[in-house]
């Protein structure tokens, strides 16, 4: 699920911290994430040692404001509008609207909390979402994710826009509409792809808006001031080889070939992901994701990272140097590029560097009487892939890192693999403490263990990216479901996985629609398919049997996961949305996690991470590849919440030979009353005559 | 299938000649189509009776070349691409390449012979492919269904281009690749939507190639000469209103609502089946389609029909008089429309159509000296959809009339179901008396039986388009698999259904392949998807059994079907190709027509027609509308072919439920031996354990 998350590692921590230690603290230590713990943004001390915040606390200590503080706007207004809105007039600014994306200036899905501008200025805390002021008007857009969580958030002086709902306009189209003919929209460059910048200045000019970068200041940042948390300071580290698999001298050569192929010069990487694994570099700056705030310029001699120095230490460097890379300031980017022919991906690649990349060109230009020639819209082919020609200093196309990084080397694979099983370990701890606290009545709210998962209890599991706050969370018992999302990052893999469960005893409407979710991801599970096939293809087996009874899911079912990197990463997807045309290929891991939300009752998902694997069948139709899954998770599926009778026998199979595989592999690895839990909850289901 | 095909009501005008009239004949024909018994091209005199040709003689009179012929060339080299060569250096022609496609000027699937120029060039009868010519070469391409075809009848100086094959060029790029820079590339822009050939037209100016719309002549035509035959005049009739649910007064009050809610002042429909549909008429110009030759002209108070005068009877001429419709000649629609503001349909509507268009613009502009302007690329959107501002004087969007045809009212719906029903009947005493026929080892080529039926034996049935040529055609017997696509026009309504059987004993690779297209037949036949779901959403279901084995196949799943029309139309279609973005919708009817073909070997297909309606679930997620699909076709499925041990019980059950409906719908209508058939063929399959 493309949520924020916490480490069910952190999940086994509380557990060590809480519960009676029947079993030796030793072996279970032995069982956690070998690196690190990582923290939410919200739980973590400075220091890395997991703390216990209050979510008021938290709230405070990010700027926002307080549930009340909404309901205080009402009467006086929001301060953190008129502020904005004065700074609007402004002789150096002047504009009549300013978007505020949820990026920072690398197309992040997590940020550091410093870059958090849209949930400061407008209290919404789901992690997509983008705001629109005007000098009268304030609206938000968000997605089917987060409805029910933005009409919580937001203050009565914004209008929650709900994409993707019919007749909602675009934020674009919004604009044309409230805004006079011939009106300035203000944007920081840094925040917005060039594609996305190029689309938005295009999609306004039908009403003569002219679109204005305000490259010098950002203007949330002018009104945060000093409640502004720090940049993130923490240092990087190395990703050895054994988990990297490739080294950093390799993967110089390969994007040099890339180079010399394109007829570049240079090439600018600005993904965050792309660039640690690229430098086989780890990092702190951002919750849930390893990765650090830095660009990475490689050309066919040299290759710079532009990085805060200070999260550079001894051993870093060095291995940096080994492989020639040169070290800048982070802010130095802009100044970087000059008179080579650049390769950039202007679906990641920010306005700004693009727009100095330009000036700098033009000053070549007319210092050198010829060569560069400006970066223009004709430039761009129609499909905004390819456009090397002529004097032309760009070329607009996809990072080659993007797709290298998405199939996973041995290395990396089997990396996947070990940290998946440690984290079935750890979590057949948890469910089986969990269990027990409920049955013993312990009061245990969503937000106290939020500060360990991701989770979702009764109602609010309807809530998509639910997050819990103390005045109005639910405690978790038996007479509701309880969804847990939960991942972790280990030294040598990502997991994610969300599992939901019943303490009590389910309804048949909740065992129906759980079922039905179940048939759905051992269909996905089960696909077989061509070679070049993209991931659309395969949503509809894992949404049809919802379908069959009129239900359905709001998201995407399946996303790419990064190798001890990002949770959720590209090119591919599974989706119901048919943009996304990028083929599923051997090697590259995928979420299997179709669910079902009831509006203010229950939430329904169940995910797994598989590897794509080529298969050796008995026919190979056209001569070419058939490729299927293979599963990564390793953790029961409650039983308890499972109509036998509407599954055909071989889903049946499906679900014993998975349980019988889930104890193979995780019962060597727990022992007392986790083992004896997960021998419970890995028992056969019976065949049930209709 | 998208295949030509000949009536099954044929089929059984061949069984009532040949077969001992054992029931009585009268109540036999009693079940024959109501209307007419359609005659292929081929097959049929020019008096509407049913005579049967040699392939040979059926060659002759449509000018193709014998395979002898194709093997002469060798030797003597290829006469008609020397005369269409020689024309090339005409002052008045003055090209450098021609490209012949197989549509005629109204984008047709099936055309008249006289219009069948590509076949006559090339000797390639398949109904898909485009041959271009050069100086020197001369290239033929053609898409999967047709390759093995295509190599067989292709004489040497021809290269076969494989379309959709790794590495092939489109025609575009293979001219811009052979011609030298600054080619001039013919068309006959009647031939070309306006679409195609703005496209070709902007694709060859790369290479500064010039697209020469050549509008006084066909050049085919020119060498084709006196052998070229007749243009069709057959007369056109009335669809009655009871079958056509709507009469011509409402549509055409529907398409002036459309005029004034675009702000258009006219509409050209140019498709014929859409003038068809639209006018309650029917005709008989071209193969297995009821439809005749012409355009249509709406306006806000007028309507103009383009058509040859001989082909209206006084009925027909009183029907468009009572509708306020007029006639024009064929001819007269370059003519026609004149300083309005017109709407076209760009893809389907011709290029000598818009050029034409485009003159009488100007010269109406210099006439008043202002009002309408030069119809330009840039008056078009990226989409190529709406477009009408300023003075531009045409809209380019898709037809009105495309979506109210594919959406059947309720006559119609009735009309299809009671016309299936008949059909079923006929294909009973059929299929009864091709088993009898070949238990009897009576020899019963695929020549001859093709004069009766779209059918293929063994390994022809891999050919996905196979047509029989009595040289080289297989008998029927009983040591292969037989499949036999077949269709009708009844006065009610038009059927398409596919059966493969086997009538001895089938091989276990054929049984397993034969269950896994069943597999995916049910699959798709069971589909329940939210409204506004495109058609190739779908096509994975068809697909996923075949592919769990590594096999698939290389045609679409299902597509449109008219009412009492064409056996192919649009606009929606399910198909792995994800272009066709349209909805599938409540009253449309698609085909369900998953296959396997084993080159050399075998060919499998299960076609059945579904109707698209609208369900009535437990639940409505999204408050929107569930859709599903109803049969309309009840032809047994041969169980011998069916391997019990691979379906799941639902599986079994859907068809033993099916069976069980073909034999209380069908039974009534059929007696004697074909009941007992249908009996013996409707018997329930027993569950097999495993």
């Amino acid at each position: 699920m493309e949520a924020a998350r916490l480490s069910p590692s952190l999940a086994a921590a509380a557990f060590l911290a809480r519960r009676p230690p029947r079993a030796s603290p030793i072996s279970l230590r032995r069982r956690l994430p070998l690196l690190r713990l990582f923290a939410s943004a919200s739980g973590s001390g400075g220091d890395g040692r997991v703390v216990a915040l209050s979510s008021a606390e938290l709230r405070k200590r990010r700027g926002l404001s307080s549930p009340s503080a909404a309901t205080d706007s009402v009467f006086g207004g929001d301060e953190k509008l008129r502020s904005l809105r004065r700074l609007f007039s402004r002789p150096d600014i002047a504009i009549d609207a300013y978007i505020v994306p949820s990026q920072d200036a690398h197309q992040s899905e997590f940020i550091a909390e410093c870059f958090m501008r849209r949930a400061y200025l407008t209290g919404f805390t789901g992690s997509a979402g983008t705001a629109v002021v005007t000098k009268d008007k304030a609206a938000l857009w968000t997605d089917g994710r987060y409805f029910l969580q933005a009409e919580k958030e937001l203050s009565h002086e914004w209008t929650l826009m709900r994409s993707g709902n019919h007749g909602v306009p675009t934020t674009s189209e919004w604009l044309n509409d409230v805004l006079p003919s011939g009106g300035r929209v203000g944007i920081d460059p840094f925040l917005f792809s060039f594609d996305a910048a190029e689309e938005l200045k295009n999609a306004i000019l039908t009403k003569n808006h002219e679109l204005v970068l305000i490259q010098s200041m950002n203007l949330i940042d002018e009104i945060w001031e000093d409640s502004k948390p720090e940049p993130p300071k923490r240092p990087t580290r190395v990703h050895d080889i054994k988990y990297a698999g490739i080294d950093v001298t390799s993967k110089l050569s390969f994007v040099r070939s890339q180079l010399a192929e394109n007829g570049c010069d240079a090439m600018v990487i600005s993904m965050l992901d792309e660039v640690a694994w690229f430098l086989n570099l780890r990092g702190s700056d951002v919750p849930h994701s390893p990765v650090f705030y830095s660009y990475l310029i490689v050309d066919v001699s040299t290759a710079t990272l532009f990085v805060d120095s200070n999260k550079v230490p001894e051993d870093v460097l060095e291995h940096l140097e080994k492989a020639g890379v040169k070290l800048k300031p982070y802010e130095a980017i802009l100044l970087a590029a000059k008179g080579v022919k650049l390769w950039l991906d202007s679906s990641s690649v920010n306005a700004a560097i693009v727009s100095a990349f330009k000036s700098s060109c033009d000053a070549y230009k007319e210092s050198k009487g010829k060569a560069g020639r400006r970066v223009e819209e004709k430039d761009k082919t129609p499909d905004g892939t390819a456009s090397l020609n002529g004097e032309l200093n760009v070329m607009f196309q996809a990072s080659p890192v993007t797709l290298a990084k998405a199939i996973k080397n041995e290395a990396e694979v089997e990396g996947m693999k070990n940290s998946h099983l440690r984290d079935a370990a750890a979590l057949a701890e948890f469910w089986c403490w969990l269990e027990e606290e409920v049955c013993k009545n312990v009061s245990l709210t969503e937000s106290f263990l939020y500060q360990y998962e991701m989770l979702c209890y009764g109602a609010n599991g309807a809530i998509i990216h639910y997050r819990p706050i103390p005045e109005s969370c639910s405690s978790v018992g038996s007479d509701n479901l309880f969804l847990l999302d939960s991942g972790a990052q280990y030294i040598d893999g990502t997991t994610d996985i969300t599992r939901t469960v019943h303490f009590g005893e389910p309804s048949a409407r909740q065992k129906e629609c759980f079922t039905r979710v179940l048939q759905g991801h051992i269909a996905l599970d089960q696909a077989v398919f061509p070679e070049r096939t993209p991931g659309f293809v395969l949503d509809v087996l894992a949404r049809s049997s919802l379908w069959k009874i009129g239900l359905d899911y709001r998201h995407g079912t399946g996303h790419g996961v990064g190798a001890a990197l990002n949770v959720h990463e590209g090119p591919q997807s599974i989706s119901y949305r048919y943009g996304n045309l990028t083929a599923l290929q051997k090697g590259m891991i995928v979420s299997n996690e179709p669910g079902y939300y009831e509006d203010n009752s229950f939430g329904i998902r169940i995910e797994n991470l598989l590897l794509i694997k080529e298969l050796s069948l008995a026919n190979s139709f056209g001569g070419i590849s058939y490729l299927g899954f293979e599963k990564l998770t390793f953790v029961p599926i409650q039983s308890k919440l499972i109509d036998p009778s509407l599954l055909s026998s071989s889903e049946i199979d499906w679900v014993n030979k998975y349980h019988e595989q889930v104890w193979e592999k995780v019962s060597p690895l727990v022992s007392g009353d986790a083992r004896d839990w997960l021998w419970k909850n890995t028992r056969p289901i019976l065949y049930k005559t209709q």
